[in-house]
């Protein structure tokens, strides 16, 4: 059988297999690339996320579904894989930011409320009686010197990416990235550049309706949802260049 | 055997399966599918709520068994599933109700009611010697700018619908939503699309006796049950609409 | 083998199956369905509740084994199933109806008792390290508007019956009742009928020595026990009646 | 296999079988079975308690071995199974007896005693990581309206015989209480009716160095032990009775 | 396969096997019998104990295994078994020896102090996650009025003997014993005895550097233990009487 | 099987194997094995750490990736491993540091701090629950009398060494460091040394970009990391140095 | 299958096998038997610990490997085994001899220290979620009457030795021992002895570098580790004793 490998150290996260993994926190990976796809691009002038986020039913409410929180003024999240955890996650990175604004009367760095939460999901690989948290966050910062774009990935691995995705479409989306990301585009430009590789990895469905855009900029420090109007324009402009290519599956 | 992809990771929440999925929140689902028919929906005056409870014995006095409850004065709760655990996260939302009016002086609102729920139930489908709720939530609000029906799901999903259901004649009933169901309907005609769809669900059986159907409008925002005289009209109105179609089974 | 379906699955409490049962639970309901048969009954003055103990040696004191037990003057319980169980559920009644008299000094309704053990009876089927309560209560009451008659059931669905029994003669009894139940015979007539469905669940074998019948009237709201004259009474027009029909095993 | 109906649901106490079974329960039963013969009988002067306690070896002080104990002035018991177990109850029994002398100053009834050892009991079947008490108990008390001989089961059936048996030889035992028990025995003539059934259980071997033999009579209510001479001279009758009928393997 | 009958009720104290028997508490047991063998005699002036502690190599110090415990004054313990778990118990007689001096101004009794013993040693058996003890211990006391040797044994069955004897040799030592043991020997007699038990125990080895004697009489009720000269002289006169009879092997 | 030998013995911490291995602690170990590689050098004048990063994807900002960590002014740690659990032991490190300067008011020894982390990754290995860090530390330090290099290994011996290499590479690091390390050199040769033994367990591949180096001298105490520009000095020396032996794959 | 006889009664240290053995304590007690060779004597005028550190690599400062610890001013210990747990209990002895000071004002004898070690490894052996300590211990000690060597032996057995040794070169070392071992040797001659026995453990291998050497006095009461001269000095000696008989492999 080709189970055999693992022999059961996958069961618990309080064991090793023989070559050192530890499967179950690789189990919780695979939740996430499950999930819906979240972009994350850092432009010259602010950072940029932007979640599909797959809905098909016309009975769903589709502004009840949210997948790109507000964090603080300055900061926002965009999550994939399990709903309940990364909720779980989100208020947790709200009272950080709260308690720091509280203790040191400032604003909570993106770094610094990235390795709060990594702590905290690490705890939950090393003992017994719990699982790993199933989730990922993507959290965008701009301070005056940096843009930062901080991935807060399983088991706790904190990365600061230029440009990078999270979920089911990940691979499509990096590709494209890969291909034409620029470090000097400006936020529109990554917001289309965004579209165009969750356009890809949809494979040519893309729903203003269904599609969630946050923008912090350097200029402001504001992080912000655009309002459906606006996202409505940026895939109109999506559509119209990939007319005739469009998949007719 | 066809059990063998689960191979054991589905006897414990605490563990990911290797495609990163956590069969024992699955499977409280199944708890919900095989529960009554539940059904909410959203009509452009207020929001209507209706169980079908399914009782057969006329030794068992139908008004002891309780789907639809008042969580507050504006707000109710249709529930589906394992029972005891339905009336455990009902009597949790009514504390949460009486808690925010002493805190705060005014109504809950259904969103926060829901997120509190949600939150109470992510926790047991993280810890282990516990299992997940095997029950599942419609919450109805009509405040004085929008009109909810939050469902508050399984593992902890929280989605606004404009019509849905849950329970073993979920499937069935929605088909006649995505059909039928207009945004623009008053209350009325949409307890009549309610009924039709359980009509269509119990196979073209409806007893007046055995129906709950609660209401919240947007005119006085009070959240009350109907009596079984205003059931009894309804249910008439689906028969004699229904008469030649019944199901003779 | 026949016990694939389960696989495991009915082990703990804290498992679902596949198809979201908790076995467990199903099981402790057998242990009811194994117990000593206990009738209740709604007449139009009172309510009416019968066990037969079945004893059969001439060397136990049939007294001293207790299955209608006072919960308060106005409440009675009539159990089945695990018999340690019954205990400590009648102690946890009894317990809740002073606590009742002592902090809002009036009486506690039938309704509130029967909640109050379904959420403690839950709480033993959702925690791991326990096992769920093999018992099951049969709760009368005669409030000045109404009668009442609450099963308290496994998991723990609160239900109000006309007639009802459970334990070993179960099926026998319902059986009589849903073809010879009136809502308006008396609490003679009720104590009648709830005999005769015993000698017939126990296939003509009654001795007024080992049962015992529990009585609660609008009249005077007094739970009392009948003592053994008036049963003795009672089965001799039972007997008498079924003279000729009698089973010869 | 013989074992197949089990199929693993005996190996803990907070799993009942698909039948409603608790194995465990039955299993600490069977260690009852297998412990000394403990006999209780009710005389209508009093009651009698007998303990063969089945001594081989010489170099054992025989009275060293304790199987009937004093609770308080009024009550005895004696106990049949695990030895330690049957100890640390007894233990409990005299504490709970002082309790009841300090808060309420009155000698506490057998039957409070009976209960309280059988809620303690009930805990133990319910709960994980610990097993149920292999033992049971024979509790007898003589106060001025009743004569009680309760029998304190596993898992707590509280029991009130006329004349009973626990341990190896119960079978034997109650086949000679069934055929030769009367009510109105004086004392005397239930001590002869226990050592004869004792006597026929031990097939022939009666030894008054290894019998124990505890009285409470109606007329001083106190629960004593009878000394060595007292039992010698009963066992003397019943030998001499069964001369010529004696067991010669 | 011969393991069959305990088909897994063996690995933890809280299961009972479907015959009523505590497997672990008795593998316990093999461990005592495993043990070194420690011999004690009631002799008609006082107790005698004796253990062959089994030391082959000389760069030993045998005075630094110690088998036979001084627990107070007037008593002592003779040990086999697991040699930590021994320690442990002697440490807590020692403990409950002083209590009894503070709270009682008084010396403990043997019997007392083996009942608290053996209450501990309970729990070790009723509760999961612990092992019962491995160990043994053989108790002598002299009041004035009594002679005792109280035995603790697994699990917890408190005997007193006139002699007796734990660990490996327990057989062959018993043997002699109900040969020759009579009540009226002196203390000397009974050292003699035991030593000639050993003797034929260890098939002909004795050696005074490896034996431990204890005695408490009945003339100054303090336990002490002989010094070697005295241990020697006694040896020298087994080995002279057995001169002939010397095993050769 | 090849699974035999260990037979289930790898499972958890609390279960040796009967040739007395902790399986658990040594399949710990093999996650810092396949960890990145980390080298430290100890020189006549300082401690030198390197750290080979090995990133690949042009997205990610490497600087967002710290393999060595700053402790305290004095003290640096590389790491290899699981990254959280790194983490994790970096910030225990800091905060012994902290209060040894608040307690003491000096500085704390390399010494005592890689014990304080060693005895607590010692808990880690013996109590059940948890599993052991998969993670290794190369803390330097330099004080005015001697230089010394500490590694923290699993399960935790601490051992100081001139020059090692933990993750990866290690094999191939040490064989280098077994033929070319001499104790006088300098800062300066031994980063060098470092570079090249990286160059060859990473079989040509070197990138100033991805490569981290830690550095303390004697001089003047202070742990700092090297600026991009020193390193890339260093890596042009070491590719002009081995250019011709290139590897081309 | 050779493993048999086990049948997973080694999987815990709270499972006694059928035969009355702890295997879990037995493999701990292999961990020792793989460790390095340490080994204890006593002299006339003192007591001698050496220990071989068998280190091969010329990276390693085989002066951070230690395996002979300062206890107190006139305690030392030699260990062998897992060396995380060694250094657990070493702490633990230094802090019951700083109790002991602070306490009575005086220096804990070895005994002592070594029992109060004993009690807190027993506790290892009995409760589950831990397992026992993989380490064992050579405590000496010099008094003014009495030398003493006392080992602190798995699970705990206290023993006082001459000559002993522990680790993986116990058999030949005990082997020279038995035969050359003289009580009237001092110092000097008890520190060839250990050494020529380490010598033939690890067959003609012996450096001076990789030796530890502890010394206790009778004279002035101090343990003190012997410096690099010193033990040089002693090795010369052995190696010339040995030159023509060196083994060759």
């Amino acid at each position: 059988m080709q189970m055999a490998p693992q022999m059961g150290y996958d069961r618990a996260i309080t064991v090793f297999s023989p070559d050192g993994r530890l499967f179950q926190v690789e189990y919780a990976r695979e939740a996430v690339k499950r999930g819906t796809t979240a972009v994350g691009i850092k432009a010259a002038d602010g950072v940029v996320l932007l979640v599909d986020k797959r809905i098909t039913s016309r009975l769903v409410e589709a502004a009840s579904i949210e997948k790109i929180f507000q964090i603080d003024d300055h900061i926002g999240a965009a999550t994939s894989g399990l709903v309940a955890d990364a909720r779980s996650l989100v208020d947790r990175a709200r009272v950080e930011a709260q308690v720091n604004r509280v203790s040191y009367d400032e604003l909570i760095g993106v770094e610094v409320i990235s390795k709060k939460i990594c702590d905290h999901k690490q705890t939950y690989t090393q003992y017994g009686g719990v699982r790993p948290y199933g989730t990922c966050l993507l959290l965008p910062d701009a301070d005056h010197l940096h843009l930062w774009l901080y991935l807060c990935l399983l088991p706790c691995t904190l990365l600061e990416y230029k440009a990078t995705a999270i979920g089911a479409g990940r691979n499509a989306v990096v590709e494209v990235f890969e291909a034409d990301y620029r470090e000097d585009m400006n936020i529109e430009a990554a917001i289309l550049l965004g579209l165009d590789a969750l356009y890809k990895a949809a494979e040519g469905k893309l729903d203003a309706g269904t599609l969630e855009v946050g923008v912090v900029s350097l200029q402001d420090k504001q992080f912000r949802k655009l309002g459906p109007e606006e996202v409505g324009n940026y895939v109109q402009q999506i559509l119209e260049k990939n007319k005739g290519t469009e998949n007719k599956e």
